[in-house]
């Protein structure tokens, strides 16, 4: 199984969404998962703490990117246009041409109270590292943290639109006009 | 004691915070709280689920509040102004004069990760019911998603300055400044 092992955790991942989506998160063990993936408890075990985890893991870094993100850009740009090429940036890196997967997953997380609060501990996670990033480029609390929220705001936002869209628009540009609308309708 | 029984939720909330700043949240017990209100346990599980209860209980209603206030207000006004107006109502009626008691009760969620969780779940709750309310006034859901986070961001990045604040500016004052600051900073 050796060969194997590089493509493990992907299979794992795979065969964890596909039973949580037929048979429910709650009714998911993780024997049935390794059975699917044809892999052993303990090979799951070596790459996920517990099946929830598999549908968290992959955003574990999200953070810690964000505030890299913040921190590497250009020192002239403002802060809510870099809050937008940033926003772009991950849009079209981390989601496009994953709707599916994407719609999926959340589908799975609403089901599941455990999930939900996992999935608010992480928004607020990522905001607190935006935060961070922003108060680092020496912007005081105030609008270091009204930047971070509203950046985690028009992602959240713009991706519930982009999956609820019936044409395909690109999550990038629906991000651009998400942002469009926030001012305007901050303006009413 | 019946002639107590009006006061008792009250006594029983200032003996908790008072015990939870004293000795950690995860530290009091039921008995203790009731042995320092002057009350029985019987009368505590009357006015609260659990010790946990007792940091929330009172902002149980605080979405419903939320959905009436926009319900009402006068069809002519936008509805970024109904924000404004409704967050500084709110700063009036709830949070002004209570600055200490405010300022204990998140020193003690802060030190606990189940308060913590409980406290995004609120916050969650609050924005969903304040996108309802927009909705039900005919927003897009878009628009409306937009509104609820951004009035909560607002209200807690708020609060957060004005328990900071070295002098006494009023949170009603401060609701407005940080409104203002967040247009500002989205043009730049």
């Amino acid at each position: 199984m050796a060969r194997w092992q590089p493509d493990a955790r992907e299979r794992l991942r795979q065969a964890a969404l596909e039973l949580f989506a037929e048979q429910g998160f709650a009714a998911t063990t993780v024997p049935a998962i390794t059975a699917r993936a044809g892999l052993t408890t303990r090979t799951f075990f070596r790459h996920f703490a517990d099946k929830r985890e598999v549908l968290f893991a992959g955003e574990a870094e999200l953070p810690a990117y964000a505030e890299r993100l913040i921190a590497e850009a250009p020192a002239g740009i403002g802060p809510a246009a870099l809050v937008l090429d940033g926003l772009r940036a991950v849009a079209r890196a981390q989601f496009e041409g994953r709707k599916e997967e994407i719609r999926q997953w959340r589908a799975i997380v609403a089901t599941d109270a455990g999930l939900r609060e996992r999935g608010l501990q992480k928004r607020a996670a990522l905001a607190a590292a935006i935060g961070d990033g922003f108060r680092a480029r020496g912007l005081d609390a105030t609008r270091a943290a009204l930047l971070a929220e509203t950046a985690v705001t028009l992602m959240y936002v713009s991706v519930a639109a982009w999956l609820e869209a019936g044409d395909d628009r690109k999550l990038d540009a629906i991000v651009e006009s998400t942002f469009a609308t926030l001012r305007a309708t901050l303006d009413t």
